[in-house]
């Protein structure tokens, strides 16, 4: 434990971690643990999805339909199907759209500034102040959604069966400007965590002061296992329909980290009154989504049984990645009293807290070490991590020898800083 | 000429069209006239499109980037040379996006209501009133994007150089409420003209009491010629440089009528400072656009003078269902005074006007004997034509048989139309 060291052996141990991130410095490294993406061979394994429409026959979708045209708004049949099924919900109640969940978001926001969420409620922007709920640690580009729209945001914490559900209650009881909430209920963005049953009931029941407040469910990492054993977390549209709540929730989902990052397929589900709703405006805002892209989709993993089979190869590609980082931390820093950690069952992230007032000095000393992570305080809302404790680590972009190396020195960086820190306060 | 014939003849006339409407009728036809949708045989000329990037090796772009990833807000670069070199404007003045450039218009409005056009003007949506001008006829999913918003429409006539100016320059000069108007500035749709010098010169000049009135320059027929002799266009932001009003332009363009309508390329050109606001903007609303497409594109046409190339193949399909469209025009309306109408060097649509009153009438006997044509009044905000005069033919869609019968019989139907009218008046 570094909190119970003498002095002299503070600086002992100190000079030991200069001497040993001096040497990493040398080797003038250029890694990147920043962002959760995939890495290239999670990418390669999707070619056949490249040439999977081949000539102009390919082109026409089970009605008969030909996507290379006009026509519409919310998805071919088969593409709804399919996520349909991932989402565990029907047909009627999932919109298909292009490649990016997060512009669904912002859409389903930024219409809620404009309209209102369903047409009958107030324009958002017409209100004079509209707070969202934000579990922390949570995921940067929900809250520079919020930061643009000039959405207030408080939060609250994330805990390891999420969020803090007592502060929630509250919150959305005694506030009518509390419009929404974020959540990553499966395998969280950064702490890897899911819902337990019964924070998902306790979602679904909420009974919110302001009658047009929603909760957006991003299930980014809905099928993303690393494991066997998968964390299973209840379907909160399901759940919500017992208390007559359905029109609350807006889930999402994307083939961004399935098939590709850039050009994969978005989705969203939610009540068949919100769905109908959306469709008329949608139809004022876009021709329609890529239906050559979602048939190319559809003709590649052809069932949700499909897509879920494929996450296997992704799996298989990205658990030793996660296994090298869980490895580092455990050997290095475990026992230490330094850091912390949750050993996610899926996702895509690894979140560290470092000692209070270290995760900034840290990013820095990896910085000026040539490894580039993200930000200290992205995590957090306007980027600022009220403790300066969470550290998110992204382990699937470098390949598995870079990672190694830069775990090792990770693991130096946040015990010097906490050495330097200790060494502060005596 | 119908006007002049006594009631007896009109009588005989109408008897002897009802006749022929008759026959017509008996046939149990489907036809469609209705959108402007290019047919099958010109989707079928881009099948090499499909399969343009085979395998992984084929996803990187120039600068060695993986554009199967993430990344890129504002379209690959040699995306952004070839919509530049279209557009007639420099690389760092474009925005290439997804598929719909029917959505980067929306969104470039639906950002100025929630947050000003440039950050710095006043968010529309806080404003009482907005309104757009609207030359007329025009373009119906323009219009809808306004009633979507609840922005106010205000008409003036397209004439066979463009706008009448005369009115939009006291209408921005009088009315700080006009923040917008919409054009189709080649190939107008519907009417198929092409604005004079003159016009791109005035509005290039224009005097707006509005400091954040923008022209939304749809060029979605930049390139789509009929003939080898093609219309002329003055690059409006080169023109409004001259007055320092370049921030007051956004063009667009697609290559939905170029590749495929439910997957192509959309792009968008405005001056530097609102192309940097607008990545701004962007990056808390996507993760950014399907950059495989924009790079199937890319190796497909190679070049600005590729796709122009390729355009040709387009007007070789489609230039006969003009004709044919031109052919009984004139044949059996030709000299009738029941009709008028101009004929385009390119674009999508023939604009027929009748004779006033009887637009609706036209398109309901056609309708009643199973040829679908745009609504009548799709043409003039909120569907309403004040003149129920204007009826938009769109030729491409059809087989050019069933474009000769659904001909035949449009004009049969001006005529009876117009027989009856005149009956009504005597």
């Amino acid at each position: 434990m570094i909190k119970s060291m003498s002095q002299a052996e503070l600086f002992e141990l100190k000079e030991n971690l200069l001497r040993q991130y001096g040497s990493y410095k040398s080797k003038g490294l250029k890694l990147d643990m920043s962002r959760g993406k995939p890495c290239k061979e999670q990418l390669d394994i999707s070619e056949g999805l490249l040439s999977v429409l081949k000539c102009n026959d390919d082109c026409f979708n089970e009605n008969g339909m030909d996507c290379r045209n006009y026509g519409i708004l919310d998805g071919i049949p088969e593409a709804k199907k399919i996520f349909a099924d991932l989402m565990e919900v029907s047909v009627n109640e999932v919109v298909v759209g292009g490649n990016s969940s997060l512009n669904m978001m912002y859409d389903t926001i930024a219409r809620a500034m404009i309209f209102g969420v369903d047409g009958v409620s107030e324009p958002w922007g017409k209100n004079g102040k509209i707070t969202f709920i934000c579990p922390v640690p949570g995921y940067d580009r929900h809250f520079s959604i919020c930061e643009s729209l000039g959405i207030n945001m408080v939060t609250v914490p994330l805990n390891e069966d999420g969020p803090d559900m007592d502060m929630i209650e509250n919150l959305v009881a005694e506030d009518e400007s509390v419009k929404g909430m974020w959540s990553i209920p499966k395998y969280s963005n950064p702490t890897g965590i899911t819902y337990s049953d019964e924070v998902v009931k306790r979602l679904a029941a909420l009974k919110p002061k302001a009658k047009d407040f929603r909760i957006f469910w991003d299930n980014a990492y809905i099928i993303h296992d690393l494991n066997d054993k998968s964390d299973k977390l209840l379907n909160l549209l399901q759940e919500a329909k017992k208390y007559g709540n359905e029109d609350m929730i807006y889930m999402f989902m994307s083939t961004s980290k399935v098939s590709f990052p850039g050009a994969g397929v978005a989705a969203m589900a939610a009540s068949t009154k919100n769905v109908e709703y959306m469709k008329k405006k949608i139809f004022s805002q876009t021709i329609g989504p890529d239906k050559l892209n979602q048939l190319r989709h559809v003709r590649y993993y052809k069932t949700a049984d499909g897509v879920r089979e494929y996450m296997k190869k992704h799996a298989a590609i990205i658990k030793p990645r996660f296994d090298v980082v869980l490895k580092y931390l455990s050997k290095e820093l475990g026992g230490l009293g330094v850091a912390d950690w949750f050993k996610p069952n899926g996702g895509y992230f690894v979140s560290v807290n470092v000692e209070k007032g270290c995760a900034k000095r840290v990013v820095s000393l990896l910085k000026d070490a040539g490894v580039t992570m993200t930000n200290a305080g992205a995590t957090f809302p306007y980027g600022k991590d009220p403790d300066d404790r969470n550290i998110r680590i992204a382990p699937t972009y470098p390949p598995i020898e870079e990672l190694r190396t830069a775990m090792e020195l990770f693991c130096i960086c946040v015990k010097l800083a906490a050495v330097e820190k200790s060494l502060e306060i005596k």
